[in-house]
């Protein structure tokens, strides 16, 4: 069994939950960041991709979300999960809680952490927990999505102007050092087939991966930048200011 | 025909590019508006429901700017009506434009804006415009989802505790001197029917339609609130900085 909760699911209730919740909190997390493109993205189409993949995550994040409070036992909803734990709490990997930038950054961010996911929907669509491997079954259709979407931005931006290719390397440059946190624990199954997936990316695009080898942790233990307090700040304000709407 | 290019199409082109841009730029406008509550609802479930409502929104505008560059015929491509236009050329009606507020706002400026939609978009399902006929029917199925959405939350928020009573109560004043711009020159006609439905789902929210009479009105001219420029300038300033993301 595993000695990570973030590798797979164990057993042990607790493990599951922590499991499960990280997961929802990196989708959670990501979603924000991507809804924030709506009507702002460089084309109206891409206004829509944009959105429809921001509620894809967020399908997966009230899907893992309810069932966290499931195998929990505790009566919490996928909104008191949402919504009511606070930033030492959230257990989502740094990558996701990084500002958009620019297009470029967005576009590298969802890059990496798409290849991440279609490691980790495939391996969880045979979990032994069934209604975790039908999410991320679903998931994994998604997760095939975004990765084919992210990919063709990354190669057209770093294989684009001098500008857009400067912009997209800037990215790469400074995103690198969240990937690592990806394959911490069990997850480091998952490294090499996202390491393959990426480097193609990148070679087609002509960016280069930092021969810095600094890396960034902590946001899977709930140590988390300044951004995630501010991103939750706007996320949960309405919840905490009003519970339950009751008003 | 028609004394007003906002009531119906005439068969002036000049006047068919204002009326399909006008409605196009209240949808890009609510998109906009309604994408900023992606993962900041009350409920997950409402985060999902508002990012739907707000891509509906995004894809009816993106047809109407489509149509009237083709209408136009200068070669004026969607974003380009969409990213390149400037606050005092957007005719969106300042209802849209208004901002989010609370969650009350929100629905009731929803409400008041899905029943006139309703309206406009069942009169120009029979357009002799085949392209607007085609637009207009997808977008009625559409908006007659969205007054099913807000009425049920303007009726929950009235009919609810003292506290989302007044805050509905008090959306309702605040944004109902923004409804007869929505009826100005031939839209007059969607008035009544307007009104019926507005009154009734008003009466079963327990909220009352203000004595006063003020009324304001100008978007539909390019005179807006000093909202919408705060909108267009988060919305625009990416092509703005990077035109067609050439970078």
């Amino acid at each position: 069994m595993s000695p990570s909760p973030l590798g797979a699911p164990t057993p042990d209730p607790g493990d599951r939950v922590t499991f499960l919740l990280a997961h929802a909190d990196d989708n959670m997390v990501l979603a924000q960041r991507l809804g924030e493109w709506i009507s702002k993205a460089p084309e109206l189409e891409e206004d829509i991709a944009l959105g429809n993949i921001a509620l894809d995550h967020l399908g997966v994040a009230r899907a893992l979300y309810t069932h966290a409070g499931e195998v929990e036992g505790l009566g919490r909803t996928e909104d008191d999960l949402a919504m009511r734990r606070s930033e030492r709490d959230f257990m989502s990997a740094l990558l996701v809680e990084q500002p958009n930038g620019d297009f470029a950054h967005t576009m590298v961010r969802a890059l990496f952490f798409d290849a991440y996911q279609v490691e980790l929907w495939a391996d969880l669509a045979d979990s032994v927990d069934p209604t975790l491997a039908g999410i991320a079954a679903r998931a994994l259709k998604e997760a095939r999505y975004h990765l084919r979407h992210s990919s063709a931005w990354v190669v057209r931006l770093g294989d684009g102007t001098g500008e857009s290719h400067r912009r997209a390397q800037d990215a790469v440059g400074a995103l690198w050092r969240y990937t690592a946190e990806l394959f911490e624990g069990d997850a480091d199954s998952y490294r090499s087939g996202w390491q393959k997936r990426i480097v193609e990316v990148l070679d087609e695009a002509d960016l280069i991966i930092p021969d810095d080898p600094y890396q960034r942790s902590g946001g899977r233990r709930g140590f988390h930048s300044e951004h995630l307090g501010h991103l939750l700040a706007e996320m949960q304000w309405m919840q905490r200011s009003y519970p339950g709407l009751e008003w």
